[in-house]
């Protein structure tokens, strides 16, 4: 080990959001965090959502320690713990002639870190913060202690922070396989295709508040595993189908099947809670409208305009085809859910704002960066973020990003 | 026939209407209405909830005519043709010596019919009123025309006009068995119990308005067969067993068993809703809060304190081992969803009102008939009613009962 006590050594990395189009709920193991089925997602662009973490290791640090949106948290969960202990194992050397620092693999098990993580959305908006944010972790720690492993052996570990997050380990479209082995190392994402293979699709989330609580995906997953008589047929006997249908769809980028299978899809894992002993519910009736609004409209023209997607929560995630009918959408859902009257149209329209001035509103120019969401009111829309899909993670160089006092290793 | 041209012979009936424990959803047969799974009710007391048809025959009537709730209706649909046919078909003779008045089985291809139906609740509030509008009927002709079937022979005619109607038969819990043959003769109505045998149970029902038109029960179960991969496997692997182990409660009296299966057949019947393309939603908030109201309550008690089920529609049944049980649900239910501040208690309690004198609520005596609704506004509920589980069909003997006028045969 170096014998300067007081160097801190830090990377920091960004990381996207992804929104399952074929859903995963439902494990096999809990411990293991290993699914019952295959999913697949789109990554979403990390412009517009997306966690940025900072990890910084040092000789100084008495102790693992992490800051959540600038709030400490605790790292003693089994979900933080396998992580740690997973990146750990595969640290290797790590040297930095130019500070005189070197770190052997062995060191290691006895360093501390410090991480701080931010996501640059609300995290109690539902948008899978959690994806993103042990992606962003498991990620960020790979490129510090210098790990040797391709992205699909990462998201398996980034998997047992959060199911979901292992699908947050690459851009664009992203299948993650279920696995065969008990010790789940073959329960990993791989990418279908990178964003550039589809890069016409434009997604506007609607951020619907509700008045409840909503049942955490752990536990509402649990509790259908447990007692929906329909989960397992679904997971055997629907979902393998669907993944290779949902495959072709994305390789054809054949707009229509994509829409069909990811409506249906969305649809029957709300089934699946409903059909859960206490029920779930985590659709509410704005949810509810902004089904009815697409499924009117994709049935008076024919054929599907738009997909939406809900995971454990009542946004809607929709996915248009391209920027023209993306714009038909916005135009839609401002005129079924407009702004409350003291509502700036620049707070209510966020992420790619540069599709309000093509939908023909006024206002849009000035923008800052994302304000807070307004104050929620049970069953409307507080805000509709526009975006796309987007790239894999990235480390941050430049230094501004960082997270965490490069001399000290504290938050900043 | 008889001589004297301007006789009329009618026959006055009052049938109950019932909620389905184990749902039906789904037709293997459309025409003949052949459904894809058993199912089982329990009959509702007709002096809450019933229809009162009058069937009157005359050689002055020139051709079959229905008055709904006063208005008059069309006959020509296949359903009310099939079960006129039907019925024709099992005629018998008539005599009524005191009148003078002979119809012989063959002249009855020949007489018209004038038919005045009418619903104690509203129709629009869906509950079922076609269930017990057909079974009226269909029993009241079989009266009138001295069919000699038993009530499941005649439940198997009131079948081909609502499938649900052929529950309406009999009192108590009914099993309407699928059958087997082809041409539907075997799918018929059989009693499992009488009113009597489990004469504790207390039902409260919210009525809850709704926004949006609902999809009918007809083409939603169309659309649930064409398109939701998890019905199939609902009414083969799960309904099947379901209704054995329902039988067996029923049976035993055993409400633990019965609520556990109730709630849980009514949130299946749902989830295949939301699995159908495009999905069908029929409970809204208000329906997901009742629900909450009685999970909780039912999981802080360690054990089924209440049942719920839902048809298609946003409406609880709720349902109470007995009376002291249904008085705390009333109480909660009276707490959590209050009556708008200008609406009396007894407008918003309706059918057996004496439970709100138990549940400690002023104001509940000098009761008249069934008001009409308060107007309805979106999630919220509209009004309760109190009933039980009731008897089934029975003829109106007291001509006072009679809406058809007994010398024109018109409407009174």
């Amino acid at each position: 080990m170096a014998e300067k006590k007081q160097w801190v050594v830090m990377v920091t990395a960004q990381t996207p959001t992804n929104i399952a189009v074929i859903k995963y709920w439902g494990k096999r193991d809990e411990a293991r965090i290993l699914p019952i089925n295959d999913s697949i997602s789109v990554t979403l662009d990390p412009d517009h959502l997306c966690t940025v973490t900072t990890v910084a290791v040092s000789p100084a640090f008495d102790h693992d320690q992490m800051w959540l949106n600038g709030k400490e948290i605790s790292l003693s969960g089994s979900r933080y713990q396998n992580c740690l202990r997973e990146i750990r194992n595969r640290a290797g050397d790590v040297e930095d002639k130019e500070k005189g620092i070197k770190i052997e693999k062995k060191d290691w098990e006895k360093l501390h870190l410090h991480i701080a993580s931010y996501n640059n959305f609300p995290t109690a908006a539902g948008l899978a913060s959690s994806a993103a944010g042990f992606a962003c972790l498991v990620f960020a720690l790979s490129k510090l202690m210098n790990v040797n492993e391709d992205p699909s052996q990462l998201s398996a570990i980034a998997r047992q922070g959060s199911g979901s997050a292992c699908r947050s380990l690459f851009g664009g479209f992203v299948k993650w396989t279920m696995g065969n082995k008990e010790d789940g190392t073959d329960s990993l994402a791989v990418q279908l295709t990178d964003e550039k293979h589809w890069n016409d699709l434009v997604i506007i989330i609607a951020v619907v508040s509700s008045r409840q609580k909503e049942t955490s995906s752990t536990s509402g997953m649990r509790e259908s595993v447990e007692t929906s008589l329909l989960l397992q047929h679904r997971a055997r006997d629907v979902v393998p189908q669907r993944v290779l249908q949902m495959e072709e769809a994305i390789k054809n980028r054949d707009f229509a099947s994509f829409a069909q299978l990811t409506c249906a899809d969305s649809n029957q894992f709300h089934a699946v809670c409903l059909d859960t002993s206490p029920p779930i519910f985590y659709m509410n009736d704005t949810s509810h409208r902004l089904i009815s609004l697409i499924e009117k409209w994709n049935r008076s023209e024919g054929s599907p305009q738009v997909a939406y997607t809900f995971d454990a929560g009542p946004n809607a995630v929709m996915i248009a085809p391209n920027r023209k009918v993306a714009v038909q959408l916005l135009q839609k859902l401002l005129f079924c859910f407009p702004p409350k009257p003291d509502t700036d149209m620049n707070s209510y329209v966020l992420g790619d704002k540069s599709i309000l001035q093509e939908a023909g509103f006024e206002g849009a120019n000035g923008v800052e960066g994302l304000p807070h969401p307004p104050e929620m009111k049970e069953g409307e829309v507080s805000y509709f973020i526009c975006t796309r899909p987007g790239r894999g993670p990235i480390v941050l160089h430049d230094q501004t990003h960082a997270l965490l006092d490069p001399e000290t290793g504290l938050p900043k």
